[in-house]
């Protein structure tokens, strides 16, 4: 694939491409333009026809866009179908989560193995993945070709067992433990997930609808006292 | 708080910038220009400045940022100073791990209960949260302002569980379902967790590093080839 510098948030949108395709795939579409995809993904026509832009020409002018041709194209940006395999560390409750409703393949991933240090868990099956000892972590790297490694142990761990990972190749991490576990200088690609952007997000759009009611109530009552002047 | 149609897109930063200026503070940083705050968010200045400028005026010419204080603002306009109330429903892996492990008053929101069905888990307590049967979910609403609740029930019960939640007066959601639950001209606020766009990012990433060494390994081996000329 051609590979240009994109920025960031153009690479963050292409997920939200890809839901909002499935979506219209869902519903029997098969072909929208850039200003209907524009106005219900909250963009306009520009910013996603220069989004796309940045990887090739997608769209056909007059035309629009092949729904079905756009999320393959987009579902090969992303990687989805490079089949990159995956490892996780830590079956605590985000992990346990992860290995039973998370449905990786979908994503283009493998979930090889899970691994962790307690002996219960040890040896037994979630949804048919494996469950290995820490122990024989750098024994299965070495073995089996992994791309990134899921890290769901408790935060105490969190370094420790980063270090663990880089030094058996380890070149990318899916990162739950809400720890900052970019080293100095380090080349490792950490992908964070903070439940604290969505909660504020919320936490947000409450407070507008909150201070908008007041508003309202507001004028509802200085109208009343006017009126009975 | 004046309050402006903000867009989306600036919204989802005020969390990052958030995160960035704790990570400051925590660094014993007390003063940051808007270029060193941009760069180090990958932003360009006058973005910052653009961004902060829809919710008042925050720095001052030449002085840039008070580390502290811009992150009060950010809070406030986040509304995390408010002590929203909260409610999860579902103590699955994902409830659980949100109970044990997500600090919600960190982000001024108060987890005040949780619901299930199991009777089992109805009536225990994880890190000092009381789990009520999804009986008594509504009387626990009418006595309880409630502001959002957050949503971790398996996918089958996600549309039941909503309208349970919509007719006892819940006007937000925190959606870890992975089901669309936003329905037709609903005033519902919902913001959903979507674990698969932050996979996907570190999918991309990942390939794109793939993809520059292939290239770089192509390049040495043309050159070696040419060489043998």
């Amino acid at each position: 694939m051609r590979r240009v510098k994109v920025s960031n948030n153009v690479i963050r949108r292409m997920p939200r491409y890809l839901r909002k395709l499935d979506e219209l795939a869902g519903h029997g579409i098969n072909r929208i333009s850039s200003s209907e995809l524009g106005e219900q993904l909250g963009l306009t026509p520009s910013q996603i026809r220069q989004d796309f832009s940045c990887f090739g020409e997608f769209g056909q002018q007059g035309y629009g866009y092949n729904v079905h041709a756009l999320r393959e194209q987009i579902a090969a940006i992303l990687g989805m179908d490079r089949g990159l395999n995956a490892v996780l560390i830590g079956v605590g409750n985000i992990g346990r989560a992860l290995m039973d409703n998370f449905c990786f393949s979908a994503w283009g991933c493998n979930l090889l193995a899970a691994f962790d240090v307690n002996p219960e868990l040890i040896g037994r099956e979630f949804n048919g993945i494996h469950i290995y000892s820490m122990d024989d972590l750098a024994e299965y790297l070495k073995e089996h070709p992994t791309d990134l490694a899921v890290l769901t142990v408790p935060k105490e761990s969190a370094i420790a067992v980063t270090d663990i990972l880089t030094r058996n190749g380890i070149g990318a991490i899916w990162n739950f433990t809400n720890v900052d576990i970019t080293g100095p200088n380090s080349s490792l690609i950490v992908e964070n997930l903070h439940f604290s952007d969505s909660l504020l997000s919320l936490s947000y759009f409450i407070s507008e609808r909150k201070d908008e009611e007041a508003a309202r109530a507001a004028r509802v009552e200085r109208q009343k006292n006017s009126s009975k002047k």
